[in-house]
């Protein structure tokens, strides 16, 4: 499949690499032009580069993985995407990381849902570390992490399951796009015992 | 140890008949004076019942395990709490079970040991499910599931994880009760996986 990548940190650089090496045609964007250069390169012949609204138009499946400071501006200037798959990666913390910035009564992926009402979103791979997803194993003894994952449309998450399969993640629907309000205080969670509690990122869970 | 139970549901019900087996004394108390009288007879010599106020007079634990419309009632009806451990299991779920009716920037437990302003309140017991801890093993193949917990007073968070492990859940403290905020969400993750998602109550989390 044709992924574009919008952003070139820690999560939309282990993802571009996972799946550049399955096959899939990659195409970073970012406004690091030099930073996703590099990335792609390191990939090879299934990796290019270009800008956000080149990667959304080469996509079918466009990841969205920048701080949710960025989310909306640069979705925004990936222009429409009616008829993609619009994977959600992003997690909304505030700027000083102490908590989240949507929650209760929304969620991040339902507002980013709001701003692209013609694609597919799945809110997924948010919940483990992209430290973990690049490091050379996802196993813990003998089992995997759970990639958790839900949106509205049910073949949309049939093709995010397979990604989540391939990244060595247990794939498990949790529901509609609105369970993305239980998801994101979820993944808040693991990024306070990862950081503020000093656990590291060599940390998940299970269902 | 003295626990008082305030709830004559499942969660308090399974607490209870745990605590009792480990010979702790129990006092169920409960507006439902029959349930919990058949249930302090059901445990036998250390279990006993009572008004909320008299449970709580009576223990060195308080569990607080009702629905979370009655949570402020019933805890304003135990009276003062001052030196006491507050276990909060509430789930801060809205009447029709939709969504939390807490959340962002608060959570049921901050909003509960403001209540209680004396007390050592303990977030706990309130994401695996009353029917797994009921049920005779708490086993998921070789693994336990994780009572995660959290609280600002070590001392009673050290209590409270030693009845964790007795429950037969891997203790972990997830940091201050302000992560309540993360951890009520998560607990809705899975009543809605168990419930509108239909997967049963016999699932739970691993870190």
């Amino acid at each position: 499949m044709k992924i574009g990548i919008i952003g070139s940190g820690n999560v939309g650089g282990a993802l571009g690499k996972i799946r550049g090496k399955n096959g899939h045609e990659i195409m970073f964007s970012s406004r690091n032009r030099e930073k996703i250069k590099t990335m792609a390169e390191a990939i090879g012949k299934n990796a290019c580069y270009g800008l956000p609204a080149e990667a959304a138009r080469f996509a079918d499946i466009v990841v969205l993985a920048v701080p949710w400071g960025q989310a909306k501006s640069a979705l925004l200037s990936a222009g429409p995407l009616n008829g993609k798959i619009l994977i959600d990666c992003t997690n909304p913390l505030k700027p000083d990381y102490s908590g989240l910035a949507v929650g209760g009564t929304t969620s991040a992926a339902e507002e980013l849902a709001k701003l692209a009402p013609g694609a597919s979103v799945v809110k997924a791979f948010h919940t483990t570390f992209a430290a973990l997803m690049q490091s050379d194993s996802r196993m813990f003894g003998s089992t995997n992490p759970t990639g958790f994952y839900c949106g509205d449309d049910s073949a949309a998450k049939k093709v995010v399951a397979d990604l989540i399969k391939e990244t060595g993640l247990e794939p498990l629907d949790v529901g509609p796009l609105s369970y993305a309000r239980y998801l994101e205080p979820m993944a808040m969670l693991m990024i306070s015992l990862g950081f503020a509690q000093k656990m590291g990122t060599n940390i998940a869970l299970k269902f």
